[in-house]
């Protein structure tokens, strides 16, 4: 998922702007032909089984994959096995290294006369250690940020804010905020710990995890998500009088670990100049460690490793290469889709476009690329072979957190927009476990990145991809 | 919860069987003022908060409340106070003393080249102890049972039996009984451990607790639940071939506990020989230990409780008695009610009727009772005074847990409904928290068994109790 959506959304609006738009250039159009090969990959993407089989396996036999763990190299393993037992003509990784963290144990319960457990897990990044201390409650990350200085001292910080369910996710902006923000606001104000409500939508005794990190100059401080309902009792307790939470989180970074981006190509069969330009669709290996990593992100894994499968079936390779990409550590901040933009930022040119599926498994309902004006006729006539899918052109999105990267240096990106209704749900929690996918999505989806893959590889021009300064990232 | 649904049946059939059909006896009739009353409590319980004020002070101030734990005294002391702040006429606890089961910890993971976490709890009565060994599946109890003697020797069984979801909970029959002989059926066949698909309808990582027995002559082995992911899991692993796990359960039986039905009483006003005649409502006051028992039961004690207080805040108390009983220790074996059927042996002609809440907060669509031939034109009338609520009159049902001892002993019982299409996904669960009741529901509930507690109690005429031998409990 993108842990940094808001940061993406902040190149994008870079990229928007940046965006040329040549009206001397030569107009990017795609043949009839690749249209009508497009057609018939869509349809036999619906009727396909490869994504399922692929986040099946992913998800049963890994399991999570918390960046660094046991499992990383595993799943490194197992991606490189899925290339090439799905007939991809060349399978590679390159490293990705990174801190390490590590999470052994997590415990929070109410002292004295309501005692009672409450259902919490450690915010990534998180030190380890024990506090017994008062909470002090906030609706909202501003409400804790307009505290006095030194107000919080000896007590916990807990930030209580629910955010809202929508389909293209919007309301993780200002939830996810509170876990990156609001540690460092309550270490600011005096605080000993900080809790907050998870960023999600459900009511089940799931906290959500996720990456959070502490301004320069501060000491961490054991920070924590508690689940929905375990908040709403916090809430209620609070409110009845002083409450004392006992906090142990056993975790913390630990050494340096190198995972690997791993890359699979249907390599381009046009001519010297076509061939070694890239389109680059793919997802994010690793997961967190509380579930099993279906919707975040096997189901990107799976649809794009699915998708160049399917047009590697084809009698004829298309033009340029497809580049599937299964990236290292997303979650803990983009380490694989900086690594790879890094490694390849001398060839921005030779993309064609990038787009990564990490959202979930919910059905693609809205498409839009970084097309300058020479490109908009062939972004139109891909939106045309989307159509059938139930897909609309839009004028919003970006480009995926892992991609953001290289998009960032100027490479186009394409947006496939899943519907996310349901995402926050179970994003970053136990449950997100392979039950949650629906085969039927799943093949829409697909079927998506089947078309616009094909169709961006047959292209005859560009994307408006070009080199330029790498944008500083986001604050 | 009917922990002992099944028992529970059994006694109502025996019942069913029994009850007299006098064709001399005077009929028992409601009379018009009754019911013109009747009628103005249902509105007014529609319209108040009280229950909803009960279950959400148990459920945030006690929170979970396992029989023999520290917050099972605090409970008994929550309760005796809310029935005094109530206008209760009479309060007092009547001791039951049962053996201790306590949890401390469970983990359970899989090992060897799939490593991961299995989510897991165990099951209530289970002996401590850590297991590493080969899981063997089974579809269902039966499979289980017809394994041949010694062939688990050494292995750990695993019933991955799915229970149905069913408004009226018939899945649970099927589904805890592979709770209840599960494990020492696989111990008969040299099984290690028992590992369970929880009985349970839901589809998150929360397994579903609940009391196991260990027959006679069997030495107990660590006998535990998968959620219902997990057990989806752990049965594709084992598809791939021989899956190793990991099982460290610390839980056991420690001495006994003493814990307390605690009692509410709106006296009567009629004459001697009718105030002193009881209509028994109640629900039982001790959950388990993950969630913190809002459907299971606090729901039942809350709706219960508001009922006796509404019929107590009428200008003129009923001419029988309203008993509420806050059943102590349900859930380890219906503790409560048989004692309170032990110690109401010589009385059971004194209760008018008895019913229990205790099927979560749904809303009630049946109503029944054990009325023989002479009763059955006013459990018609109170039949007619719930129809306004959605509630049609059934052939079905029984007396609840624990009513169910006095009911085997004579008394008449009353059945109220309730919707139990989602029980069973927060049965036993962390999730069985305040935010999953709706609080329509739980006034409409409330509403019905006021309805049906003041209708019996100015009754002219009884419902049939009569003393009778205590039938044997089921095996």
């Amino acid at each position: 998922m993108p842990d940094l959506i808001r940061s993406s959304a902040h190149l994008l609006l870079a990229l928007a702007v940046a965006a040329p738009a040549s009206a001397t250039q030569r107009e990017t159009r795609i043949p009839d032909a690749a249209l009508a090969t497009a057609a018939q990959l869509r349809e036999r993407a619906l009727a396909d089984g490869t994504a399922w089989q692929v986040v099946e396996s992913l998800t049963t036999e890994v399991g999570p994959r918390l960046a660094g763990s046991e499992a990383d190299a595993r799943a490194v393993a197992w991606a490189k096995a899925e290339f090439e037992a799905l007939g991809y003509d060349k399978v590679w990784t390159e490293p990705v290294t990174f801190p390490k963290w590590e999470r052994r144990s997590e415990r929070a319960e109410v002292l004295g006369t309501h005692a009672q457990p409450l259902a919490v897990t450690a915010l990534g990044g998180s030190p380890g250690g024990t506090v017994e201390a008062e909470i002090v409650r906030f609706a909202d990350l501003a409400a804790l940020e307009a505290a006095p200085d030194g107000s919080l001292a000896g007590k916990i910080a807990f930030v209580d804010y629910a955010m809202a369910r929508a389909r293209d996710g919007s309301g993780y902006g200002p939830g996810s905020r509170v876990r990156s923000r609001g540690p460092s606001a309550a270490i600011r104000k005096g605080a000993i710990a900080f809790l907050m409500r998870s960023a999600g939508t459900d009511s089940h005794r799931n906290p959500h995890t996720g990456i959070t990190r502490f301004d320069d100059g501060l000491a961490p401080v054991p920070s924590a998500a508690l689940s929905v309902p375990d908040a709403e009792q916090l809430a209620r307790l609070v409110a009845r009088g002083a409450t004392r939470v006992r906090l142990a989180l056993d975790c913390d970074w630990n050494g340096e670990y190198t995972s690997q981006n791993v890359i699979g190509e249907i390599t381009g069969s046009g001519p010297a100049g076509k061939r070694d330009e890239v389109v680059v669709i793919g997802g994010h290996l690793d997961s967190w460690d509380l579930g099993t990593g279906a919707v975040d992100d096997g189901a990107g894994v799976a649809i794009t490793m699915a998708a160049g499968h399917l047009i590697g079936e084809l009698e004829r390779r298309p033009l340029r290469t497809i580049r599937v990409i299964a990236f290292a550590n997303e979650e803990q901040g983009l380490h694989g889709g900086k690594a790879y933009a890094e490694k390849y930022a001398d060839a921005v040119a030779k993309h064609q476009i990038a787009a990564e599926s990490d959202f979930g498994a919910g059905r693609i309902y809205a498409f839009n690329t970084s097309a300058p004006a020479h490109a908009q006729a062939a972004e139109a006539q891909i939106a045309g072979a989307l159509k059938p899918l139930g897909i609309e052109p839009s004028d919003k999105g970006g480009p995926g957190p892992d991609v953001g990267p290289i998009a960032a240096r100027g490479a186009a990106w394409g947006w496939l927009a899943q519907d996310g209704s349901d995402y926050f749900d179970l994003h970053h929690t136990p449950d997100d476990t392979l039950d949650k996918i629906d085969p039927q999505a799943l093949a829409q989806n697909t079927a998506a990145y089947v078309v616009f893959a094909y169709l961006a590889a047959q292209a005859e021009g560009d994307f408006g991809s070009a080199p330029k300064p790498a944008t500083p990232e986001a604050p």
